[in-house]
């Protein structure tokens, strides 16, 4: 699967994802309004639940279509479908088959994680049942070790797939564990990431493993310095814009051939019409400000990657 | 919320929570072909998924029939529902409600745990909202530190709920990080367990917080540990049974007055019925051999407790 989206990246010369995070405060008022009239019922869960969901895919759909031709990849992040319950995951279900039929590939932000037979679950929900929650690459969480990660990488062999394990999280607080020094010295989300080599090495493709790493983009010291430590690992990085970081701070996320990283935005993007610089397509045009903002990222990383 | 489990804890005399697991492999042939003959269409996955999702749902009707008169609490294990997808997440959102009706308290082992404003989306969806997959406690992931966490508490503040946050997992590769060694000579899971500590300072609610912890069973010296090191925590212990972990494992994970723990069987008491001790109940009688299996935990836990 990794060579696969090398190929949509080099293809669209475009190392973004798009994060489809679709908080209702980023939904223009007029989809509020229209999904309430269309008053859709899942008979699982309230009103304003099936109303929340309704506005998302609607959102969505029309923020889809505005970015497929520019990307790879979209990153839907599912706690922003969970919290509208059962009719939100209904919107996250519609949402990942209508980005495969625009030929994107699909990351399903999910961060799961358990002990070995309950990740065999998750990995069967996420990436091993066409007909489950069936995306290209799952995010997880590797707090529980090698037995938590392994039935994951069993379904990227058996079908395909890939995986993004976090090393190095984009947020503020981060570095409370994953910073802690140990007893020779390195930080713990080194370990991680010597871990996630090792279990690279049982799903490769070429120079990449299926097994890919989160690191944050806010942190370009430890990205610069993992992207040497891990060679063959694809490198998924969150946090370009809203989170604070720019084109300058990944260009070392990348190898020479401008490759092994992939970087996600998502308000930077699908809220870019409540921004002053893209507020000239005003609240209707809230998709074709996502694309303009969608152009001026892949061109920030396409430079930074130039001038190094 | 911690209250109201130490007040259910106390009246059934069972610091017990049955998990509600459903692998496919415990339900009873008569009960899946019951399912497929009843049909159930969801819209939103394959017959074999809906099928599935009704075998779980009926099958937990009855196990939960069975021992809601036994057990303070059930915790239901949302993997085992994601991997029958929508379908599956459907009857999820059925069993919880049930077990509401039921008067059992409910901890969705969810493991969750993402960013600051990804986190808020999760404690939503979870705790939050009495509509979406509201459960009274959910398992937390503290590998993003204190932002990832802090938006659950405020939850638990605001609607009255708990969370139970991992600190030394019941599995096989937990030491992997948990268990590494600091620059003070301290383990990574007692680094946890400290910020656990500080985080349940802001959801007191009498000698315990509402924000607790998972150790699991399988490391009783590590619990020794942690419950001296966690006087105000309280411990979710899943590895009994199953996995392997006995009543005199865990008997200092409880404090003086027996009170300070939970422990967790899932397999043990939802497929006892396949375990030689329990075979006398049959296939029909499944629900009967969960009984008897929680029966004989109840009463190896109380022994455990009364003996030390």
């Amino acid at each position: 699967m990794i060579q696969k989206l090398i190929e949509q990246i080099q293809a669209k010369n475009a190392p973004v994802v798009v994060g489809l995070d679709p908080n209702l405060k980023f939904i223009p008022a007029f989809l509020l309004e229209e999904a309430a009239r269309n008053h859709v019922v899942s008979g699982f869960g309230s009103d304003a639940l099936d109303t929340a969901a309704e506005a998302v895919w609607q959102f969505n759909k029309r923020i889809v279509d505005a970015v497929c031709d520019l990307v790879p990849a979209v990153k839907p992040q599912i706690a922003m479908y969970e919290q509208f319950g059962i009719p939100g995951l209904m919107a996250y279900y519609k949402t990942i088959r209508y980005c495969r039929e625009k030929g994107l590939l699909i990351i399903g932000d999910v961060k799961r994680g358990d002990i070995g037979s309950t990740s065999a679950a998750y990995a069967q929900g996420h990436l091993g049942d066409a007909d489950a929650l069936d995306v290209d690459f799952a995010t997880v969480n590797p707090y529980l070790g090698t037995d938590g990660i392994k039935p994951f990488i069993d379904v990227c062999n058996a079908r395909d797939k890939g995986i993004f394990v976090l090393v190095k999280t984009s947020n503020p607080s981060s570095g409370e564990f994953q910073d802690v020094l140990t007893q020779d010295g390195r930080p713990v989300y080194e370990l991680v990431g010597q871990k996630v080599n090792e279990w690279g090495a049982l799903s490769m493709e070429g120079k990449y493993s299926n097994v890919g790493a989160v690191v944050g983009a806010t942190y370009p010291e430890q990205g610069r310095l993992l992207r040497q430590q891990m060679p063959h690992t694809f490198i998924l990085a969150p946090g370009y814009g809203a989170q604070g970081a720019t084109g300058r701070d990944l260009s070392y996320f990348f190898d020479e051939e401008g490759l092994g990283a992939i970087v996600n935005s998502s308000r930077g993007i699908i809220a870019a019409w409540q921004k002053d610089s893209y507020s000239r397509y005003g609240e209707t045009g809230f998709a074709e400000a996502a694309r303009a903002a969608a152009l001026d990222m892949i061109e920030d990383l396409r430079s930074a990657i130039a001038e190094r």
